[in-house]
């Protein structure tokens, strides 16, 4: 699970005129690459226009020798100097950059022109830029609705949480001891979930809400290739029990509020699941889906507390009944024990992901949005039940005073029930009101044929109402309408679909509503991860006109992101040679699934729907064979060789059997090993003679990037740390794959098994004592934190030498007892046969001033998949803040 | 020292028209009222508009009923809920809030009607309404200068410093061991001060250039009444031995740079000194007024990246000669070294200080610009000497550039040999080139008479010359004549002027100039200060139309902000019943001295000038008999009773005595015991009919801020919270001035000294050991935060109690030993006569995964002030971070 690191997918593909000027790199392949996710998406684009250096025209002028770009945002962005730079080479024994680049990226697969960008800015030009870009966008009042909601973010949330990168850049929390805090507002969010829907279970959350729908179908079936049919409830058949699930929505698009709970006994009587897609501000008032035996809940999660941003990224949520839980996708975090007993949080269930089960797996989902589920989360904190009541109650209000008014002034509504969402079958011409609408700068939803929707939202004032009221025609105003209503009409209130149960009883929903009490919380929770603490520039998605715009408005209101988007697209095509890019994916492995599909129905097309096969080589990331079964593809593993690169014999073998049958290959580059491969070319070749498409998966690719001379120092960068770390550690470690690496290598610490008893688990954990979980050097590291590291490294390598001839206890030893957390340090207790200080500084630099501690002892994983809690335990399993007893000492 | 926190002055003055409605307090009484800084002067506005509740009008409409303000500022604001202001009531043995009321404010000064403010807003009411008014204010490019310039603020600073809580809401570092980060970055920016303008110290800045001029010609004279004659260099005379101290400008308002050697040496000779207000980044090409013999050298931060904001807040820096140094007013950081012997940073010279010689003080100035000192500081920090003399460079090349046009142009400038500034005089008509920059949207400075200033800076690009170059009518480019002058121009680089001297040679300025590492220093160093972490909404100074108004921009680019100053006045002016307000005094002190010297000025003005008594109660802030001295009055001390209320026979026999020369009284108005004055109006009376003014000081006003429905909540409760805390701790400590309290109290430690040889700095830094330092209960703290202080505070009495009758060493106990570093928790050597757990976690709320650590033990503040060190000390004392050993374990 990746907050903002997340991956946000991009599909790449070659312009269908044949005659378009052949810009690409690997021929006719089609590259899906990963990219950021949409927070990122404004980044990227400004990174990559940043990241260029002003050196391509320095010279060239005098006024840029006497007046130059005064900031140079590659240089500090990239973390070594000169000094450092020349004192790597020099451990690597080479004279140059360049000389390294030659030994590392085969030359075939080098280009030599320079790229086609627009010039380079500093980061203050940057946001000017984005500035005039964004007063580009139009803001208009937007009640289209459709999944999608305006809503208030709370300033506090938005500042100590969404702006702050001690939550935004965090790492993704597999190391459970240093990621508490993100993972019990994870667990928040779960709780939350199950309260408001009535499930039993709920994950950590999806990409999107047509993500969790898809997956829900998936569920249902538990195999690829489902049909879907559109049809009324009254109208679906089970029967025959050949009907899988069925998936409905409720409140519906339309806004009714109808009982299915018939339908759900008639689809359970069938053999099929029941899935609801809904709306968690309406069901704080609404009778919940776990109530009428619903097996499935899922939504977006966007209206509570997240920002519009046209669209994305917001958070899904997904929740099952009790029963479905090891079937459920995505993340889940759930509720185990330290090592010293204590309850903690950590991801649950990951044996079932798809990095460890590759085609078995159930889903090809390895991300969540975590940082919008954790919005979401603090909304629901931050406000408690009462206050969901009354936002859900003042929303449906609205709606209720606006119905009144509409129908007095003698529109039609299609539903009489209904929570926030009003369907008008209008009584005086469609374009009148929409250009009364215009006049006020509002939208509204356009069914056609005389019909309109309105979707109110916790955001409407009186004066929106009136607004509104003069739209349609109706003479009253929002008051009058209010004073002659009085108790009379009640809405969901007086209905029996009104919600009886409770919700977020826990206390954690129950002591955070004053601000200083909400910050506190917030910070108590950020202090306990680990974090780059790396923020490049202020996110300008919080800026009035990126945030506020919902993503059905008119185009013409939302020019700023269509230039956005346009610029991108430029500059991606420029990096990578093709020639369209779809931005549609919403991560890595949605457009590994995208990228699959298309290839499918290409083929399918061609009247080759017998192609089928896959090839995908064993170095390939874990969700490329998930993806390609869910294609409806077959996989073939392609072995690759001890330096890391394809086996080409293997592969001719394999190619020759299935060339029949040959669809794709799936490629990632340079490879999750940290190889550039040689044969990329002869790889492609082989596989487009044979009739199939090549598939190239770009996680890596910021290590690709190669062409203007910001990205090409920041990638040689990347590829010097890597090799420099590399050389230092290898006279202490087996590493794999030898030679230049491009930008990470394999440590092999299998040895260590037999020999001291050491696994990689006790490695890593034994990393966070030395405060250090880098692995990935990337160019913004400079020389002395990779000093640190590998120092750290050879710390532990120096401490399993100990273990193996002796001079330490096999059992009771620093790695097998790491992590040390604060508490096992400060305890007046303490029976190791190694020192304190030994535990917790064991290299100089790490000190206690300036230590990153553990908040908890190692994880015990197994117990917890075995005792599966993935909702808040309890109260009195937390440590009270609030306790007033006096210690004894 | 305050960051934020700091105090703003504002001046209220009745309205000369004797018709006007009495809306006053305290009869014909002046109140010098302290607010927020101009950070806050925004937040102020907010806050006064935000707090009040929508209860006003709640109940009149039916509307208001079902559709209800959502959020309710007030409340979030608010720490203790419904529940907890029971439960405190109960501990009180109250009914009801309004009884506690009434037993803490004297009735016949609460005032009855309601206040006469706009209608309530919510937070995100509130940003938009800011957004509104931010609009309204014009962003031209400004070349004006005259001691204001645009900068580039590098992002990563603004975003991790100046918007960030955990800088921004520190508390006054008056406790070091929990604040060695804000410390340690006063530090640098004292080193910094020293190294570019060639001092030997510096002070930790002052409110603003004009203050520190005047605090400069203060030291010269160290007496009052000082007379300033305006002259020419050539003009001066100081053979008569009469001159006190010279101030110039270098490089001056004009721009020119001259040799003021000779000057400086005819003042010494004189017996008089030489203070040089100066330009930080001219200095770092131009040889520093430390090298030509100045005795102090001032000026403003401003453009070491801190934002125009419309002429503040900024911070003045101020540096002098080695002997000048004990008599430097404000804060100064110094290193010292604590219990473990370390070397640790804390404010040296306190004894000085005026809450400590009061009217022997010789400066009234208590505060310093902190939080902007530290961004200027972090500027330093993140170019390094190599980066600001690349901008210095740059900035005066564009000068170069645009002068040379100039004269091609016909235009003859008034000196050659400037930095960034140029003089003018035009060969055309003024109007016609002022014609042409309304045009362009540039300001100008206009001396009237065919001469016009320009003042360039280090945002200046190539377009912005050429536009500049277009509006004085030159038909050349930037380009091209920067072409043409090729080598040959060089400036102050080819001048006797050109610096030779190097400066931040310190390690912390040449290491941080990643973004990576910057990030990782700010953090390091944030982490290390406890802080408020409560930001109550974003601040919105760092929007562009706030953040980028030039101080001097025609009135009509400022129209939003004229509007947010009619607002605050007006809110200000209800609030306190006075008519006009100055929003001039840029500190409480300040605020003092501009009220007292109006009162002498008013005095002298009707034939009064012998009128030159000021009374003082004992219970008067420290700053007001300093302020009073200053401004010529001489101070006679008023008696307080045992409650902490003036001795009305003592003040009457005080008046009796001097009333032929009364000039005025100052009385802090809820007094610093904590009191609501009874008496308030007899005393106002008593001072009138004598010829009196009577000053109030409103530093602790907001216990006062009775009116609208949130301000009176939110002081209500603030009377409970304090009311609550001290019936909690009755039993356990003497409380002085019994009875009920308004919003503090004091506890009385004085007996503990003979019992237990504790004194309140033992009980101070134990309380640190508790990890809460909160000792002014405000409305925004919960019953629960209160909870934990009393039981922190009952604790430490148990403890005291413990050595009283023997159980505890009275030497080596918890107190004696306060604050525990977590070094000393963690180290193997342990060898105290109690626990570890009863030193680093007293009570159950003080937990390992959450407590706030001291980083470092005890200071030695007399070891500090004997050897006073004001610059970042050599490296070797630093711990490094990039050591490489092995520790042995």
């Amino acid at each position: 699970m990746q907050s903002c690191a997340k991956s946000w997918g991009i599909l790449f593909t070659k312009s269908v005129n044949p005659h378009a000027p052949c810009r690409h790199i690997n021929g006719k392949s089609r590259i899906f690459g990963k990219q950021q996710n949409r927070i990122q998406t404004l980044n990227a684009c400004v990174t990559v226009r940043g990241l260029r250096t002003s050196a391509v025209y320095a010279a060239s002028r005098q006024i840029d020798r006497i007046l130059p770009r005064h900031d140079d945002f590659a240089e500090r962005h990239i973390g070594p100097g000169e000094r450092d730079k020349r004192e790597m080479l020099n451990v690597l024994g080479l004279e140059s950059i360049a000389q390294l680049i030659e030994d590392t990226v085969p030359e075939s697969i080098r280009i030599q022109r320079s790229m086609k960008m627009d010039d380079p800015l500093c980061e203050n030009e940057v946001l000017d830029h984005l500035q005039k870009i964004a007063s580009k966008n139009k803001v208009w009042r937007s009640y289209i609705g459709m999944g999608y909601y305006n809503c208030s973010v709370p300033p506090v949330i938005q500042r100590n949480l969404l702006e702050n990168s001690g939550w935004v850049t965090q790492y993704t929390p597999y190391q459970p001891e240093v990621a508490q805090g993100r993972l019990e507002s994870l667990l928040n969010y779960q709780t939350m979930i199950c309260d408001i829907t009535g499930m039993a279970v709920a994950n950590a959350s999806l990409l999107d809400e047509a993500t969790a729908a898809a997956e829900a179908m998936q569920l249902c079936h538990s195999y690829i290739g489902v049909k879907t049919m559109l049809k009324l409830p009254h109208e679906m058949d089970f029967s025959g029990k050949d009907v899988s699930g069925v998936l409905f929505q409720y409140p519906d698009t339309d806004g009714r509020v109808e009982d299915l709970t018939a339908l759900v006994d008639r689809a359970h009587k069938g053999g099929a699941l029941a899935c609801c897609a809904t709306d968690l501000l309406a069901l704080c008032v609404l009778r919940p889906p776990g109530e009428f035996g619903v097996d499935i809940a899922l939504g977006s999660s966007q209206r509570f507390g997240v920002p519009l941003c046209y669209g994305g990224p917001h958070a899904a949520f997904f929740s099952v009944k009790e029963n479905l839980v090891r079937m459920m996708p995505g993340r889940m975090v759930g509720v185990t024990r330290d090592a010293a007993g204590k309850e903690v949080y950590r991801l649950a269930l990951q044996t079932r992901e798809q990095h460890i089960r590759r085609d078995k797996a159930t889903s090809n989902i390895c991300t969540a949005q975590a940082l919008l589920a954790n919005m979401a989360a603090m909304f629901g904190v931050y406000h408690g039940p009462q206050g969901l009541k009354h936002i859900a109650e003042r929303t449906h209000n609205a709606a209720l005073i606006l119905a009144e008014g509409l129908k007095r002034a003698g529109h039609r509504l299609h539903s009489e029930m209904f929570f926030d969402t009003l369907k008008v079958g209008c009584s005086v011409a469609a374009k009148d009101i929409l250009a009364r609408a215009v006049q006020r700068e509002i939208n509204l939803r356009v069914y056609g044929e005389g019909v309109l929707g309105v979707s109110l939202d916790e955001t409407v004032k009186e004066r929106d109402l009136d607004d509104l009221l003069w739209v349609f025609g109706c003479e009253s105003s929002a008051e009058l309408i209010a004073e002659k209503m009085g108790e009379r009409v009640k809405g969901i209130m007086g209905s029996p679909f009104k919600r009886t149960s409770k919700y977020l009883t826990h206390a954690v929903f129950n002591s955070y509503h004053s601000e200083t009490n909400i910050v506190r919380y917030m910070k108590r929770l950020e202090n306990k991860d680990i974090s780059l603490v790396h923020s490049m520039i202020p996110l300008p998605i919080t800026w009035n006109e990126f945030a506020n715009l919902h993503p059905f408005c008119p185009l013409d209101q939302a020019e700023g992101y269509q230039l956005l988007f346009r610029q991108l697209e430029k500059d991606l095509c420029e990096v990578t040679g093709y020639d369209k890019i779809s931005f549609q994916p919403n991560s890595g492995a949605q457009g590994e699934y995208a990228g699959l599909a298309a290839i499918k129905a290409y083929l399918n097309s061609k009247g080759d729907a017998h192609r089928t096969v896959c090839l995908i080589p064993k170095s390939a990331h874990g969700t490329n064979p998930a993806s390609a079964q869910m294609a409806g593809m077959k996989v073939q593993v392609v072995e690759v060789d001890k330096d890391g690169n394809i086996d080409m014999a293997n592969l001719k073998d394999l190619v020759d059997k299935h060339k029949a049958n040959l669809a794709a290959m799936m490629i990632t580059y340079p490879s999750t090993f940290g190889v550039f491969e040689e044969s990329i070319d002869d790889v492609c070749n082989l596989i487009h003679q044979n009739g199939g498409q090549v598939y190239l998966d770009g996680a890596n690719m910021n290590a690709q990037m190669m062409g203007a001379k910001g990205l090409v120092h920041a990638t040689e960068v990347a590829i010097l740390n890597a090799n420099y770390m590399a050389k230092r550690l290898e006279s202490h470690y087996k590493i794999l794959f030898k030679g230049f690496c491009a930008h990470e290598f394999i440590l092999d610490v299998r040895p260590f098994k037999k020999t001291a008893n050491i696994e990689a688990v006790d490695v890593a954990k034994r990393l966070q004592d030395y405060g250090t979980l880098m692995i990935e050097p990337t160019e913004s590291e400079d020389k002395a934190e990779m000093d640190r590291f590998c120092d750290a490294l050879m710390g532990i390598r120096q401490e399993i030498a100990d273990i193996e001839e002796g001079r330490m206890d096999a059992r009771v030893n620093p790695l097998k007892m790491a992590p040390h957390s604060l508490a096992s340090i400060t305890s007046s207790t303490w029976d190791r046969p190694y020192s304190r200080e030994y535990a917790a500084f064991p290299l100089p630099f790490v000190r206690p001033e300036t230590k990153f501690w553990p908040s908890i002892s190692r994880i015990d994983d197994i117990y917890g998949d075995q005792h599966l809690v993935c909702t808040c335990p309890p109260m009195d399993v937390y440590e009270s803040p609030y306790e007033e007893k006096r210690a004894s000492s």
